[in-house]
């Protein structure tokens, strides 16, 4: 929730401001995917053009193994800000494949600029599936000679490894009394899944911004919605961020701390943290979604560190499958981060239920929280009584299912 | 192994030079363990007595709930560098219980020293189980009027939890043409596994040691040993090694860089790591123990640090489970560490077969070293090809039966 001063009035902006619709591309956009072959049978390859070259900000991996496509399309978002299309496959992560992989990349942009006639610079190309095996080119090609400029979504689906689901929002907002759009999916089934390759989201949206204004945005936003999700702790070579903001919706470019930025920010905000949040919920072999709020920190890092480091604990995960009120494992983890807070001052509820006050147990019906925990999303809440700073993360349990997928992956 | 320069010649110190024997105390240690209802039926409760102060050094909890035992047992051994005796319990782990929990140390160290005619200040306390439960004292007062000073072993079983088997080691060496021994024992099945408190590690021994030597010597071998093991991640509040040196077997006080010394280093250093591997091996719900070794890094704490990553890492854990040769998991890990490398001259090892050479994908027969996963001990080596310093830890594979013990623990 945003609270902007508008001509001296405070103008709360809530999700109410915009609505969320059906899944549908904002205007100029296209997409259409195909099957190529690399999956067995199923939807793997796509592309997403817009009319008119797009400023375009990105987030990528921090791994050191950064996959060829990732690392190319960092390069050319960064120097250019802007891209016209996106190129996407999945079951092969193009990573850790060497020269060979680079040069891949250069002829996959080549081929898509002169399918669509504009330049190899304007080509995002974005890869997930297994590390280490070279993408079959003569298959890119003949998809890419195939895509059409449709306007359907199964390129929502293209993308998807262990994914259950396809993770996609649109939300709609006036700017200016002009009405707008984001839509954004997304794939990832282990927030970080490295065989996978993990994570890829893609935001389309039709709104005009400023120059250097998206960028920052994007950046600040991912830090508190997708680098606060985890599955399984590891961090991929491929993950990336994409946001294409095309300007056909016809506002006047919007600027840094005016009020319709700050309702595109809440927009933006809404849709990452959705994402964020499917990505989350469809963990691999996750039953649950799993939300911690930390509250009344030193320093926002702190309660985001604290709130990771919970969801992000193989035993707050596996107790909260088992249904089990363990708060002995939260306490444990908030203890173990770097964070600094006072040990004699932490309030903890599993879900609604106080279970811990002042740090010491407090009487509870271990029933009545045990059953509780068999809902479909599971919120912690950790007061630290030590400051005004909140963060928040999410996760999922830790499952038989999670074992089993990784355990039998390749085999 | 350690290379010491002894009047001109060098001398390897190998394990030839202690021999590993049947565990047995060092000369002047008394132990007895008993049950006091605080588990089912099993020893739960018992101690170690040094007929005269023994020298002590501790490595304790960074977790910063750190339990009233452990903070008791840290303070005095700080402050007075010795111990005569420990208590230790296992069940209850009198952990984030506040003022009473406390008081119920003071209580249990004045109950020890005078049965034993011993200073409160000489008497170590130890505990390991549930979070935020209090010691029953009635029980405890009971136990410790029943221990006696026998020389069993029966401690070594009685400070177990999920532990499958107790973890205990002896070697004999000579110092001075004198026989010195050392006996270790340890639990942990979770190098953390917070609910349960964990690990704790006592090592005996009876020679004769300078001042200001042990504890340096323990902080600097516990890095390459316990801290190098992992089975969840977790960091408990009631993590403990303490070992007591009481001076009865006569020798000449050891000096730091002397023969002798380096000598003692080695079977410590051997003690030390066979306890760690013991505990890895036997993490929760392990069927493997993994060890990984990393050579020619650009320092020791970035060794050190991509290979407890790589054994701590849950997919590689699950593919190991599942005899799954994924390299693409291990560098991944290995690059989302914070150490610094040359990202294309890797080489990795799976047992011993090459997988990756350069960073790149060799060809591998993939049943062969699938065949070979299904061994009980474990090995990955990552050579950086990038410095000259090694590193190496231990931890096991993630199983169905991991899930199964943590979810179910409490219900």
């Amino acid at each position: 929730m945003i609270t902007q001063k508008i001509k001296g009035v405070l103008k709360m902006i809530t999700t109410e401001d915009f609505n969320e619709s059906t899944f549908a591309w904002p205007k100029g956009f296209y997409s259409d995917a195909t099957h190529i072959g690399l999956k067995n049978q199923k939807l793997d390859f796509g592309w997403i053009y817009s009319k008119v070259p797009a400023k375009t900000a990105g987030v990528y991996t921090t791994n050191k193994f950064c996959a060829a496509p990732t690392a190319k399309t960092k390069e050319i978002v960064s120097k250019n800000h802007e891209l016209q299309a996106i190129i996407a496959n999945s079951a092969i992560a193009n990573s850790c494949t060497g020269l060979q992989g680079e040069n891949d990349v250069l002829t996959e942009q080549a081929l898509v600029a002169k399918r669509l006639d504009i330049s190899p610079e304007l080509v995002g190309v974005a890869s997930t599936g297994l590390i280490g095996a070279f993408l079959p080119m003569d298959k890119i090609e003949k998809g890419i000679s195939e895509l059409t400029l449709a306007t359907n979504t199964d390129i929502t689906k293209a993308i998807l490894t262990t994914d259950t689901k396809a993770k996609i929002i649109s939300v709609d907002f006036d700017i200016q009394g002009i009405p707008c759009k984001i839509s954004g999916f997304a794939k990832g089934s282990g927030m970080i899944h490295p065989k996978m390759a993990t994570m890829l989201a893609f935001v389309t949206t039709d709104i005009a911004i400023a120059d250097n204004t998206l960028q920052p945005l994007l950046s600040e936003l991912t830090d508190i919605t997708f680098n606060q999700i985890t599955v399984d702790g590891d961090t991929s070579t491929n993950d990336m961020v994409l946001t294409l903001a095309n300007g056909l919706a016809g506002n006047a470019p919007i600027k840094e701390n005016s009020p319709d930025y700050q309702l595109f920010k809440a927009a933006l905000h809404f849709v990452l943290q959705k994402l964020a949040q499917k990505i989350a919920a469809d963990g691999e072999g996750a039953t649950k979604l799993v939300e911690s709020n930390v509250l009344n920190a030193q320093s926002s890092s702190d309660a985001q560190k604290i709130a990771k480091a919970i969801v992000g604990s193989n035993l707050v995960k596996a107790a909260i499958f088992g249904a089990d009120p363990n708060w002995g494992r939260i306490i444990s983890t908030i203890g173990a981060t770097s964070a600094d807070f006072n040990p004699k001052t932490i309030d903890i509820k599993i879900n609604e239920f106080p279970v811990v006050q002042q740090s010491l147990a407090v009487d509870f019906d271990e029933a009545q929280i045990s059953n509780s925990l068999k809902k479909d999303i599971i919120t912690l809440t950790v007061n630290l009584n030590d400051g005004d700073f909140a963060g928040q993360a999410w996760g999922c349990d830790l499952t038989y299912d999670y074992v089993k997928i990784n355990a039998t992956y390749s085999s």
